[in-house]
């Protein structure tokens, strides 16, 4: 067994590998690329993602995973072997139950439509991208066939991204949120706005890069196995545990963006470099799910970063950054524009308290879209109806619509949204359970000090990986499932203070 | 044919999209990555290296290139279809010799001598590396043997990197070249040293760069399809033809290091950007040899870069980044400082008429321990012999010594030399057939103007990539074979002009 074993890792590994260094030409592309680099990249990639596939899906794999379920029986559920052949038999079974010329015909599909809508969007032009669109709900449908027996057909699409999530329960949890939040927003927005002009000043970039570095050098990212570039879009990726690393993009008139992109993004790395150094190049060497990632750089970026402790400690520096622009600025001020609750229509610009309604949206939609309730070119007429009625605001356009954001454009339609209120959700709910152990952690806060918290997310989610779902981490780390209160209270409470609500 | 010959090109090109992600992880290893990624990714790079190695070799390959013989024979040898199956059996040959066993033995023994080397070097320790050592040349021999039929047992090894030099053929170049050069050292340096004391006060690193950059960019270095990044070595990388990037040092109390580095490191990469882009992703798409690689770093770096008339241009432009440092500096004493003759000791820092002397001892050297003539415990002691009778100074310690030099420390004993000193001779000779049909070059040179070079020299040597060898190369564009006395006389004209000589 214990060969079996060493042959299915060493099997498992050079799929990482292959998997590692596409991520790294990825990175390259969006960092430090030449222009002139692009076009062999794109076929350089697609040959580390089809070697990978090719190995990944190899039958010895499978033949592997089929031996070693006695001793995979035989080992309490939660070592490290036995969680190994669980997660690795789950990516295997995904892997070949989808045929590799479909997937070839879904990624080339994918590659076109995405070039199209990069085109599209900025020409605010959704009949441009309409017939690619059908045609990725038809494969997104053909995909989720290839996984028969389900309840709902968003059902396999969500799991690849959130393992163990249905349509069904998803839509309990959102439909219960949706109904908290919405008169939160409306009696919210009622009021006059807050003022943040104060974040609209000119910030020099290198000044910014700077002060941020410092922030999540105190949350704890370790920059001797990570580091941060400029990138278009924010990201996180890693090549390793041993290298995780994070992107930013700064604006030098507003002052939030590159600060709280960055502190999101760290939360995304503290989590990888936090896995058991032993998983290393294992399929255990990930995150639970979408939901549990998301967890984590919310609850850094928002949980955390926009608490009014952190700016106690953080503000006077950031005064003594940027003296000129902040000087005259109290610190009230400064808390309430960075957390300035607004109807508006980008999801990624929106605040805590609307954030959710525009990923429930789309979650809606696209279920809708797979039922086949709803067809593409009703799409923009039907997305300007629910921003109306949820947000209370409506799109003047298709561009700050329904083509916003990349994800259906460039990629399947389902699954890739309600990881993100999923992820809310459960920031709050691991937050609330790290205070109660650890109430001292508020105090600490004030203080710029964040090791206790850091250890216990390493402590209780971080190190396992992607060994427990994330169904199973909320019980370990809460004594309970799911739940939507935690986050209903952080919002009612933090909110409640800002806008002196009952 | 056509089907087979895309199978062909399908085959390589996989090959090469490994290769090449394998050199982004090189690159990035030694530009960006933090410290913790260095153990996975010397995994990730053996992982790269062993699939493309298994897909390099797999029979089929060798099956179409059977199948493509009448083709191939069907066609003009210059043919692009011709040369590309051409090249491919080449290398198919080559690497199917070896098995793959032993290549793995060979790597890994590789490693371990270059980690002991790098100890051993600043320990100033030849004993430590020793045992190490006498295994490489157990192995490099071993190597050589796969390739049977030799004239002498260093030839496969020379020919791995110069295609078609025998070690008979090469000695013979190097004794022309050496009779010549030792009267010349001695005669230069029988008069007193040029002063360079303007190179050695303080120059800030950002505008060195920002100048090195200015020089490369006139001379036609593309950096839509470049960049240039620091590394302790630096070097030149290339990830496909529209992207080939370079690397350079700083040193703020050198003036040279950085500039003429980065102008050595340019020529290599210009050399690659000027290769036919219809060749991107297939073995066509490389130099025709080591030789011909180094004639080009050599051609830009010495004979244009260290000219007169180049530093006519360019120096009232370096005074005006330098004005406090070089103000009061004549032209001339500035000329003379970088093309300072002088003995040396170490061959990354020879002057351009000490420097072959280094390249040429160590290729003695290596041949005759490939002959068994000299055992690797007397090595130390045959070097110092070897440089107080040629170079005229004595090595006071190994480290800088025969522990210098990476070469046998991290690969095998042959083959690794004898281009540094065919790139002298090999950029002179094309310098002085574009002279011949161009001789408006010197005045460009004078007003920064390069495109009359610059395309003569992708005209006639870099747009054909590895299409011919560099016997066929020089031929072709000097009507000879290669020859040592076109770089004789540049050496004779420029030094006998700077030290007055007869």
């Amino acid at each position: 067994m214990e060969s079996k074993l060493q042959e299915l890792k060493a099997r498992l590994m050079e799929v990482n590998d292959l998997n590692m260094a596409g991520a790294l030409l990825s990175w390259d592309q969006t960092t430090y690329m030449p222009p002139g680099g692009a076009p062999a990249r794109g076929r350089q990639l697609g040959t580390l993602a089809q070697i990978a596939h090719e190995k990944a899906t190899d039958p010895s794999i499978g033949k592997l995973l089929d031996d070693l379920r006695p001793y995979e029986e035989s080992l309490p559920y939660e070592s490290d072997d036995a969680s190994l052949i669980r997660v690795a038999r789950r990516d295997y079974e995904r892997l070949t139950k989808v045929p590799a010329a479909f997937m070839a015909q879904l990624q080339g599909h994918i590659a076109t439509g995405y070039d199209v809508w990069t085109r599209a969007r900025p020409a605010n032009d959704f009949k441009m991208v309409r017939p690619a669109l059908e045609k990725t709900l038809d494969l997104s449908r053909q995909l989720a066939n290839y996984f028969p027996g389900y309840e709902h057909i968003a059902d396999p699409l969500i799991d690849f991204a959130d393992y163990g999530m249905k349509a069904s329960s998803v839509r309990a949890i959102f439909s219960q949120l949706r109904e908290k939040l919405v008169p939160n927003v409306r009696a919210i927005t009622a009021q006059p706005p807050a003022d943040d002009e104060c974040l609209h000043q000119h910030f020099p970039e290198d000044k910014q890069l700077a002060f941020g570095l410092e922030v999540i050098k105190r949350f704890g990212y370790d920059f001797n196995r990570g580091r941060q570039d400029k990138t278009h879009h924010p990201f996180m990726t890693k090549f390793s545990l041993g290298d995780v690393r994070i992107t930013t993009r700064v604006k030098e008139n507003d002052l939030g963006e590159a600060i709280f992109s960055t502190m999101h993004e760290s939360g995304h790395a503290m989590y990888e470099q936090g896995i058991n150094m032993a998983y290393e190049g294992t399929p255990l060497a990930n995150g639970a799910s979408s939901g549990v990632h998301e967890s984590q750089s919310r609850l850094w970026e928002n949980v955390v970063g926009r608490s009014y402790g952190f700016w106690e400690y953080f503000y006077p520096r950031l005064q003594a950054v940027f003296p000129e622009q902040l000087k005259s600025v109290p610190l009230d001020t400064f808390y309430k524009a960075i957390n300035k609750v607004q109807r508006s229509l980008i999801r990624t610009d929106a605040d805590e308290v609307t954030y959710n309604l525009h990923p429930i949206i789309r979650f809606d939609l696209e279920l809708q879209m797979l039922e086949g309730k709803l067809e593409v070119r009703n799409l923009p007429e039907v997305w300007r109806a629910r921003y109306t009625s949820d947000v209370g605001i409506t799109p003047p356009d298709d561009k700050d619509g329904v083509l916003q954001d990349v994800h259906w454009y460039g990629g399947v339609i389902g699954g890739a949204f309600q990881g993100y209120t999923l992820g809310n959700i459960l920031g709050a709910q691991f937050y609330a359970a790290a205070m109660k152990a650890h109430p001292e952690v508020t105090g600490e806060i004030g203080r710029g000090e964040f090791g206790t918290l850091h250890r216990w997310l390493i402590e209780n989610i971080y190190q396992h990986g992607a060994k427990f779902t994330a169904g199973e981490l909320v019980q370990r780390v809460t004594g309970g499932p799911l739940s939507v209160e935690p986050y209903i209270n952080y919002l009612k409470t933090k909110y409640g203070a800002i806008y002196s609500l009952a």
